[in-house]
């Protein structure tokens, strides 16, 4: 079954997750909306009656099924691509690690959008740097401390159980993206979370991912994704 | 067995979710932190090293299991309960409402937090308006229109199938925390939502629920919880 991935085609944002999801596994997918045609494909199934008509990308096309929410689709992802553990204990704990992360995405778009989603950024800049400094100060300590312990305490290799799941690879994609969005504060940061870096590193050595990442399928990061840089927001 | 629900003593915030399903499905269940020492024993739950040690409340202990995120705790308890459908697909597609409510859920906590969780809404009043009135303006009618389609579009009387799930008691609660945050924008609202009013009031009059909101278990609406009422916020 060839699966359809469907995102917006300019931005990594919450499809990133899934896509490297998808590539880890070898899965058979097409990157709709990035394919001719494709956008309009992925707005009518928005707007179809009836039906599991998804709130907003991303969703997945598997089968007859349509799936939306990051999360969700992972969850799916994970049991059938040997990406999550297999007892219903664990499935939920991983699960609950990715809707953790769900959350922490949410607080780095807010970083450049405290007003909300639908005004823009430069309608929003004075408040944007108040809410970067406590995001730096407070949130960013509490939520990549959590992970850090929870790896350190699980070995090492993984932030649970002692195979890759998807939520490590949502992990490289988070210390990826603040590196890019928060470059001279991640570098302060980075002491505190060598596990967490590790994780990143070994993720990033494996040969699937590593393929994906030097193909023209990875997006670059840019200015309408979730991890933005905007220098006013990185002193 | 009796469940255990962890979750601040002094709201009803992201906890009545799972509150709502616990006292509908007429499970065993105590409120731990309501209780004597029972701030003190989640506390330590959060500390705990190794295991399964949630980011934040609510968390549910199920026997051995311990369950966080709202609406992965609720994707759980669905299951065992009858409130949520049985084949893996209508379990995902209720799943993936919950996931859109939590979204939802969060931007409402934003109105009067819009520079984040860490400062008090005293010092954000004047980014809380603004934020206030986009929510309005645009995210509301986006996601309760949501709803209301997917209601209208299932025969009117659940938002998915033929019965009662998790996603119509999480609906009824929204519609309830909006009258009480902002009953004149709620009051204006109200007519473009006809049938998720009739599905609340639906939800209102079940046995369980009729008889939980009357009860002391159900905590009254405050300004410490997600919904607050802040009257220069409903103009």
């Amino acid at each position: 079954m060839r699966y359809e991935l469907y995102y917006w085609p300019g931005i990594q944002g919450r499809g990133e997750y899934v896509r490297l999801a998808l590539e880890e596994a070898g899965a058979d997918y097409v990157d709709v909306a990035r394919s001719e045609r494709g956008m309009g494909a992925m707005m009518r199934m928005m707007a179809a009656k009836g039906g599991t008509r998804p709130f907003a990308p991303p969703f997945l096309k598997a089968g007859k099924l349509v799936i939306g929410q990051t999360a969700n689709i992972l969850f799916y992802l994970g049991s059938r691509h040997g990406l999550a553990p297999k007892s219903e204990a664990a499935k939920l704990w991983v699960h609950q690690l990715q809707l953790t992360i769900t959350d922490f995405v949410l607080e780095i778009h807010d970083t450049h959008h405290p007003l909300g989603p639908t005004l823009y950024y430069e309608d929003q800049r004075s408040e944007a740097k108040k809410r970067t400094r406590e995001f730096w100060k407070q949130r960013v300590p509490k939520y990549l401390g959590y992970f850090e312990r929870l790896i350190e305490e699980n070995g090492g290799a993984h932030v649970s159980g002692r195979k890759l799941t998807y939520v490590d690879l949502s992990l490289f994609q988070i210390v990826e993206g603040l590196r890019y969005a928060f470059p001279r504060h991640m570098k302060a940061f980075e002491r505190r979370i060598p596990s967490l870096l590790e994780l990143h590193d070994r993720v990033a050595r494996r040969a699937n991912i590593k393929a994906y990442l030097s193909s023209d399928r990875r997006i670059p990061f840019n200015e309408d994704g979730i991890f933005r840089y905007y220098r006013e927001l990185d002193q």
